[in-house]
């Protein structure tokens, strides 16, 4: 019998720090091996509109699965989530399905959990300011990722329509301060969450504080650039950019990196850095690398 | 809310002829760019166990879906299906999932039904014999959908174990000659099924009767190879090798083709002929041509 699991069983059963713990492991598997997770295939559907399947297995403990993504830009129009996903899970060792679960929350929370984890050991120990560049569904979980893994003294937002940045902050129940402008909210800040989806850098090199952790999200489609490539190439000089999962590198590279980086030093998507042999990532700590 | 069929479900309403059109069908607009199917990613997981996910698109009518398949090679000792699928139709306009379908069933149905649309346009109009090689699922599932497209006169049945061809020709219900050598099996057969997963190949040039049908459904993977590279290099040369779907070509060509192909020209996999222009198939029609 197959399980079926709404958003709501999800949302009743998952929660950041678990989750965090969870993500750090998978990335410690990945980077040693231990899991497998093919490039996915990606079928474009309309101009802001496509379909992606993502399999994955872990050899120890054997876990089988794989994640069908649709991303509908129509569907903010229809009040309707853009990233919609379901879940399914495999018994590794007879191929039996055993669960179907709604993968939209799980991909919500799943993308900050991650980043939350690059800063964990990426950023500076004593990072107090956090900047969240866009105020959408991955500005949200940033947030609460971040807060929950550090308690930042100072917490600012900013997005391209001023009204979403306020709303953004007033909805929070935190202290967040909605920035007049990017630059405002990057200057002097420890750590940079960038979850727009702009074609277009949001970010300027110039803005990014020596020993910043930056950390972009919105960029998965060719056709996305959030970051300035200064700013790439500026982390790769200190080898400080890394891809974690395998998602975007030989398929569609992602925006952000066309046109500056050749070799990218581990595989998948810009976020914290990692190595190829398996240790955790390790990262500026209080250093001026970006 | 999302439908679920199992098996059952699916076997009460899932009738090869109307399986038949649907493939022919889709074929077309395959060759025709209507149809979006990418390559294929696969994890590997053991020596004879391998998970693969097929996300597809249909233009019109709008049709999203993706199947994901376990192939489990132990399987056949635990007395389980040895391919295992699952498939999820979404709504192509919003991305939700509409549907949860067992697999298995229909991709034993399915493969049979295109190798069935392949011989209907490739196969010479006076086939009258027809020659298995292979006594298992997809043997069977051929025996049904070749005879739904045409009743030979002679149906014959060869597999390396002798048991399974006597078998296999008792469980038919139809008059199946159970042969004693691959060689017996071939000769002068017009349209001859390979349904194995031998590793060498199970049929000789020399063997195929000039005008045949040569149908290979079991080389799926690089270790395989059911098929003469003489004869693939014969149907090449006579312009009458093509294959369908989109499956093995670029991600891990299929065993068969292996050293003796270099540009394929349609992609997909081995069975039949199509061209890029949208027509539909067309064959040897009493040519001496394979």
């Amino acid at each position: 019998m197959t399980l079926c699991l709404s958003e709501t069983d999800i949302r009743a059963v998952l929660h950041m720090p678990e989750l965090m713990d969870a993500m750090e492991a998978a990335l410690v598997a990945f980077s040693s091996g231990g899991a497998v997770q093919p490039v996915r295939p990606v079928v474009e559907m309309a101009a802001t509109s496509f379909f992606a399947a993502m399999p994955g297995f872990l050899r120890s403990p054997p876990v089988l699965g794989a994640k069908l993504v649709a991303v509908i830009g129509p569907n903010r129009e229809r009040g309707l989530p853009t990233h919609r996903a379901s879940i399914l899970l495999f018994d590794a060792e007879t191929g039996g399905l055993l669960a179907l679960l709604d993968g939209r929350l799980i991909t919500e929370m799943r993308t900050a959990a991650v980043s939350a984890v690059s800063a964990k050991y990426m950023a500076r120990r004593d990072a107090r300011v956090l900047t969240i560049l866009g105020s959408g569904v991955q500005a949200r979980s940033h947030l609460e990722a971040m807060m929950q893994w550090r308690a930042f003294d100072e917490v600012r937002v900013w997005s391209p329509t001023g009204d979403h940045s306020r709303r953004f902050a007033a909805e929070s129940g935190r202290l967040v301060c909605a920035c007049m402008s990017a630059r405002d909210a990057v200057t002097g800040a420890d750590v940079v969450v960038l979850a727009t989806s702009s074609p277009t850098p949001a970010i300027e090199d110039g803005w990014v504080t020596p020993g910043a952790h930056v950390i972009s999200v919105g960029a998965c489609r060719p056709d996305q650039r959030e970051m300035d490539p200064a700013l790439v190439a500026r982390a790769q000089g200190g080898r400080r950019f890394a891809r974690f999962g395998v998602s975007g590198i030989r398929r569609y590279r992602d925006g952000n990196t066309r046109g500056t980086i050749h070799r990218a030093p581990c595989r998948g998507r810009v976020r914290g850095s990692c190595d190829r042999r398996g240790d955790r990532p390790h990262g500026p700590r209080g250093s001026d690398a970006i």
